[in-house]
This record gives C-alpha cells, structure tokens and sequence, in this order.
C-alpha cells in the first residue's frame, strides 16, 4: 500500500533529510539583528532552490523587512488546496557564552535520552518546517509527483513581530487562499502526546524609557536630591502585579474569558505534570495568579512580562553614577478578546499615571497579535487528528498554548481560512534560549507523521 | 614682594599649564577598566617625570592593582611638612555617543561663560591636582626651591574603590606621615564660593545578582507559570524607599547623627540656590527625605542609589525571554558613625528576606568607607581659609560634600595626620558623565589659591 511505501522511504532517506536540516541551520537568519540581513536572505534562497527540487514553482519576494518565500504546486488540480505555513528566521543567540557549541554550527548529538540536533533553530522553526518539506520529498519519490494541490509560504519575520506579514497577505489573498493552513511550530504535549493546538495567546510588546536628569549624573553630588529613574522605573514594573499574581492595568481582564467547562474538564483529563515542567528549569512553584491552575497559567490566562531591563552603569568594576534614563522591554501575552491596540492604551496610561514629578516617559511599540481561537468544527481537524493517534500509539488531543503565533488568526482574519497548528517540539528543546535542540524523533516521526495527514486531507 | 613675583609667574607661564594638563588628559588612565591598565601605568610615568623636573625625589611604586606616585622633597628640612594628595585616574566615558568630542582629545574651548578645558579628568582630577604642582613650578623658578618639606602621593584608583590604598598606606606610613594632608578633589561652592569641606559622606558599593530559571525562558511557553527575577528585582529596589523618601533597610539609620544647630545656622547663612542646583540639570523638585533640607540632602544625609541594573534582552527589536537572572549595581552614601560593613550585612539580610522561594541572590561587594569628619581645630585651616578669602574676594567656607573621598579619612585612621580638602571644581563640571570640563578660571585661580596657601603654612 502506498502509505507504507512513503513511510519506508521516510525511514530509509532520514540520514539525507538531517544533513538538508543542518545544512539549512548553518544559516544564521536572526532576524530582530539588522546585522543578520544578508543571512534571512540567504536562508530564503536555500528554501526557493529546495522547493524546486519538488516540483514547486517558488519564488523569493522580497517585502520592506526580510523576504517571504512562496511556491505552489498543481494550480491547476481538482480537490483539495491545502497551505503550510513555517518560517525560517530564528531568535538572537545571547548570552554565547551559555552555549555548549557555537549555535550555527549545528551537529547531530547522543544523549542518554536519544539522538538530538544541536543548534539555533533547530527546533524554533527550521527543523519543523523541514519535517512538512521531507514528507512531500518522499511522496514525491513514491509517486513521481505531489498528493494534491499545495502552496508553502514561508516567512522571515516570525521572531521579530512579523512587520511584513499582513501587508503581504492582503497583498496576495487571491493568491495565498486554500481550503486550510497546516502550520508546523508548536509542540508535542509534555513530550509525547501528538496535539493539535485549537487556543493560542496573543501578544503585544512595549518599550519604555524613563526619563530623570537631563545628564548622567554624580550620585554623590546629587544622591539623595536628584530623582533616580532607576527608582521609578523599579517601582513601575513593581506595581505592575499585586500580591495575588494579578496584573493591575485597569481594564486588562476586561475581555478575558472564563474558560468552558467542557475545555477545563479536557484540560483536567490531560493531568499535567506542572511539578515536572517546573522542575525541568530549576523551578518549583507556580508564580502566577494565586487562584489559577498551571495549565490556565499558561494557556488560557494573560500576563505581563519583563522581557529586557537596562539603565546606567553594567560594566566591570563599579560606577557611582546617578543615570539620566532607564529603560525596559516589556511584553503582554493577551488571550480571549483582548484588543492589542486598547491593552497598549491602558499600559502606557497607567505608566504614565505614576510618573513623578521631574520624569517623562518615551514609548516604543513593538509586536502586536490579537490572541486565537481555532475553528476544530473545519473537516481536516478529525482526520489529522486520527493520523497523527496512528503514527505516535497515543490518542491526540485538543490542546492550548501559551505563546503566540499570530499567523493562525491572520489566515482567519484576512483570508478567511482556518488553520491547523500541529508540531512535534519537546518541553526541553529551549528555544529562544541557548542550547537549542530538536530530538530526532521528533523530526523523524514529523515526518512521518504529515506523511499520514496528506494522505488522509488529499482526497 | 615675593608673592607677588610668584602670582605673576603664574599668570605669564598660564599658557605653557595648560599644555602640561593637555598632555596628561590625553591618557585615557581608567581604572575601574581593566583594558586601561597601561595607560593608568603611563599616566603614573608621567607625573613621576613631571615632580622630578620639580626637584622631587620621585618615584612608580607598584600594588597589586593600578600604582601609587610617591615624591619627597626636602626630607632634612625643619618647620612643617606638608603632604598633598591626588588621583590621576578617571572615571569611564560610556555612553560615549553623548560627548561632543573624543573625551581623550581634550581641548581649550571658548563658551559664553569663559574658557573652559574639555575632556574626561579635567577636573575629576588631573585638572585640579595639577593646580597644586603648577604652583610649586612657580614657586621654583622665582625662588629657585620648594617653599618647605613636601610630600606627593598619587593615587591611580580612587574612581574604583582604592583597593590597594589602606595596605599602602599602612606599609608605607612613617614616610607618608605629614603635619597635614592637602587634597584637591572638591569644589567651589555654588561655582563660586571658595571652600574648605569638613564634612564628607562615606561609600558603600553592592552588586546582586537574582537568580530565578536555571536557564533562559520562552516567555510564550513559561510566562505566567515561572517567577520571572526582573520582576522579583524591582520588587526589592521599589522597597528599598518608602514613600516619604526614607530608607527601608532595618537599623539604616541608627548611627545617623542629626545636624548641630552651629552647622544648621552656618549652612542656612549659604542661602543655597537649589532651585538653580536642580534646574542645571533639568530637575525641579529635591527628591530626597521630605522632611529635609537640600543641603542635608546631599550633605549630612545618607543615601541608597542604583547605579546600574541589567537583565534579559537589551538589544534592537525584541526578544520574547524570560530570564534565568537580573543585575543591579546599588550604593549607599553613608554619615556620621555609619558603618559600611555593619550596613553591608543589613542590605544583604534585607534583600535575602525578600527573595520568593525558587529565587536565590549572590552578592559582590565593592568599595566601601566610613564618612569623614574634618577637624578645624587643626592650625592650618584657618590660615588657608583666609588665603582662599584673599585669592577670591569672597568670604571662604567650611561646607559638606555629598561625594566619597574615602582618603581623607584614611589620613586620620592610618597616619593619624588631619586632612584638608579645598578644590576649585564647579557644579556644571559634569564629572563621571560626557562632555567634563574644568574653567581656565577654575585652574589659574587654583594654582594661585596654593601659591598664597603655601606661603602661609610654609612658614
């Protein structure tokens, strides 16, 4: 049967598609880092050539950020117009030093708990992408040509707020619209259990600058007289949570909803290990609000982060200067109906509210994502979710996820589509973090896994 | 009258001063840097040439960190022998977009308030310790001689905590020990009344370090659910002031003494302008303890200021992490009998009592001295005050001095000799922040401020 053929092929080709991985993750295509432009572009030329290689007619288009990458398949076939939606850009790579291996010289690792891929983007999102691109390989091996009708779109500008990416699809909706968008950038359920995720939190980020003296000044001689705006910055981004865990925006749970009790029952039936997820990152309490479950925590509830602080002296030795600024990175990740644009109101409202006396504040946006809501009654939902039971022996599920992908609601928002979000990455692949890895099992029975979903969605 | 001819050689050679300061500002001798090692070394050189062309018995002597400049003169001499201190290192020159120029290119600049010498240490302190040596070149070509027994001790670490200062001073203390101590590292009061500082405030410097995830986190996948240490940071610094300005710290202010009514009365007779104090660097309201004076505020108070804080993601665009530390760099003025490692213990106990379970802190102490008391009662000071008085036409002061000039005290605890500090420095010398100057006024007024001291305590 012609399944088993494809998974042969998939199985006996794996040593070839992890050196295409590597070769791909030499790139390095840091997208946040204006230094790294010429690298997102040549990330984006290796995918067009590899593309071609299976019979796509792909092409680089260029945006006012870095490229997207877009190629389709069989324009003119009958049945279903299935898209994949991955992205090629990667997260800075700071602190270098916390890396065991420089993280653009990606290897192939044995580890007591299996063969891994070291290596920045490996996991977040080249390896996921490439496990979609080596499944068609094998079909294409199997059959001489393509299941169905396909278009890949490919994008530069995930790690960095995706500034190009509603232009460009309301630029090309004609073009970019099919019956469902495949998206390959989430993970499996605590490691093991093949999900599908349906709730995906929004996010917004906010840069601030706090404003004192109008000089870097001598704390000496001005200690204890001249307003410090490392103080109110501190006693800012202090307040900015109660003693419960609670955010205290005014207005932020406005549009938050309670979770459903079908979905909370769901959630229950997953017995999360919060224990173990915690204790993974040397952790061991919950530390969000008091009255929330982890899993709620994570999926269903909005927070407030630090991302980034900095103000005055950070090198060696000491300097006993009293700054002219401070500043921070601060993000939100928004869940229910929560409007990105009114949360920023409120935020730099309730900053500037407590702003003493001597100080002013600079604003500076940056990434904002309305949070998503997948549609599970669309008709690739069931099947893929019984592919993805058969290839991994364990019932999938319906699952949440704390980050944000702002690209499921855009497919629904401007194209009118619904999206499918299904990945293989681990707990402890740490990505946006040094180390970076994607176990090979995973890449392995992605593969495998998407073999099976195609040949359920392409008929 | 020979004064008179040492004054006028002052002004006539005023040029040629000016050139020798050049020369010495264009070594960038920064201490608290380790990069700058050789160049604190060729600034000792230099002034050890400079004293020998003096008729000094000049030497370099080597410490474990930056070296000492140790000169003698007239050892065998009866009557007074004076010792003069100063440093030749500097503070650092970040950020360095915010200077006009290159702060090791110094230059003589015209402004509409006078000439002014531009260029990191003009007046913190090479600008200021070479008044003194400009005085004695003066003194030598009219007399042919040194005015009495002279000793010169150069400090190359004074802007990074003096680590080798009290071993050197202890090893060395029959050949430092003087009658008295005359340090030029102050300044005019209000820019322009001439000053003798009897009042000085100690240093304490800390580093922390929280530490929260043993690693780097994604802020999608953890945030909400993993104590983030920028939050657990700001927490500590929000409370280390309450909302009357005072500080928190438990005991902080037990070995704080309160103002005599003598000083209170002599420093309400300064009429101090803070309003202008405030406004020259874009503030208006004195923050400090609200039920305080300005000038306690700065002078006789002691307080808490960050210095640096540091921790996630600093650089362009944005970067969605939630991380495994945060940084602050914090120090502490200190008054009266404060003890700095008494109060160490007390902000380590403090910030150790704050910290949320799963958050750990790890210390680095820097600098640290007590506060300095001058004694007036000493026979020099009167007689200096009056030649202050004399060389600047207005009634000279003793005042207090917000800044640490840990030295003065090291002369009374290690050599049991009194210290006097005068100095010519002005309120908008923006020391340890871009664009330092010291006055052309400042300098050819302070070496003939010396001349007329030293002829009254050489006799």
């Amino acid at each position: 049967m012609s399944l088993d053929a494809v998974l042969a092929r998939i199985d006996t080709d794996l040593p070839h598609a992890l050196d295409r991985l590597l070769d791909l993750l030499r790139i390095p295509s840091i997208s946040t880092d204006p230094a790294f432009k010429g690298d997102c572009d040549r990330a984006a030329d290796w995918l067009v050539a590899d593309l071609k290689t299976l019979g796509f007619d792909a092409s680089k288009r260029e945006t006012p950020g870095h490229p997207m990458v877009v190629a389709h398949y069989g324009t003119d076939l009958p049945g279903p117009h299935l898209l994949f939606y991955g992205h090629y850009d990667v997260q800075p790579v700071d602190p270098l030093n916390l890396w065991d291996r420089y993280p653009f010289d990606p290897q192939i690792e044995e580890t007591p708990a299996g063969r891994v891929i070291r290596g920045r983007g490996s996991s977040d999102d080249k390896g996921q992408l490439m496990t979609f691109l080596e499944a068609l390989r094998a079909y294409r091996a199997e059959h001489g040509r393509l299941p169905c009708r396909l278009t890949i779109f490919l994008e530069g500008e995930e790690e960095s707020g995706s500034p190009s990416l509603i232009p460009f699809m309301q630029d090309n909706a004609d073009e970019l619209r099919a019956d469902v968008a495949l998206i390959c950038d989430t993970g499996l359920f605590e490691s093991k259990t093949p999900a599908i995720v349906t709730m995906l939190r929004g996010l917004l980020g906010e840069e601030i600058t706090i404003h004192g003296p109008n000089k870097d000044l001598h704390s000496g001689m001005y200690g204890g007289l001249a307003m410090n705006p490392i103080r109110v910055l501190s006693r800012i981004i202090a307040g900015l949570h109660d003693d419960t865990g609670r955010i205290t925006v005014p207005g932020f749970y406005d549009q938050v909803p309670e979770l459903s009790d079908d979905m909370r029952a769901q959630w229950q039936g997953l017995a999360f290990d919060h224990a173990r997820f915690l204790g993974d990152v040397g952790l061991s309490v919950p530390a969000g609000e008091a009255d929330r479950t982890p899993l709620e925590m994570i999926w269903s509830r909005p927070t407030c982060e630090v991302n980034g602080i900095w103000g005055g002296y950070a090198g060696d030795g000491f300097k006993t200067v009293l700054p002219a600024m401070a500043h921070a990175k601060i993000s939100f990740r928004l869940v229910g109906t929560q409007d990105p644009f009114a949360i920023r109101e409120a935020f730099r409202a309730y900053v500037t509210a407590q702003l003493p006396v001597d100080c002013r504040v600079d604003f500076k946006g940056h990434g904002n994502s309305p949070a998503g809501q997948m549609s599970v009654a669309n008709k690739a939902f069931e099947p893929a979710r019984a592919a993805l039971t058969e290839e991994w022996g364990i019932a999938a599920a319906y699952v949440g996820c704390g980050g944000s992908i702002p690209i499921a609601g855009y497919f629904k928002t401007y194209l009118d589509m619904d999206a499918m979000l299904i990945g293989f990455g681990k707990d402890d692949d740490q990505i946006h973090s040094p180390n970076e890895k994607y176990d090979v099992q995973s890449f392995h029975k992605g593969i495998r896994s998407w073999a099976r979903i195609l040949e359920r969605l392409a008929v």
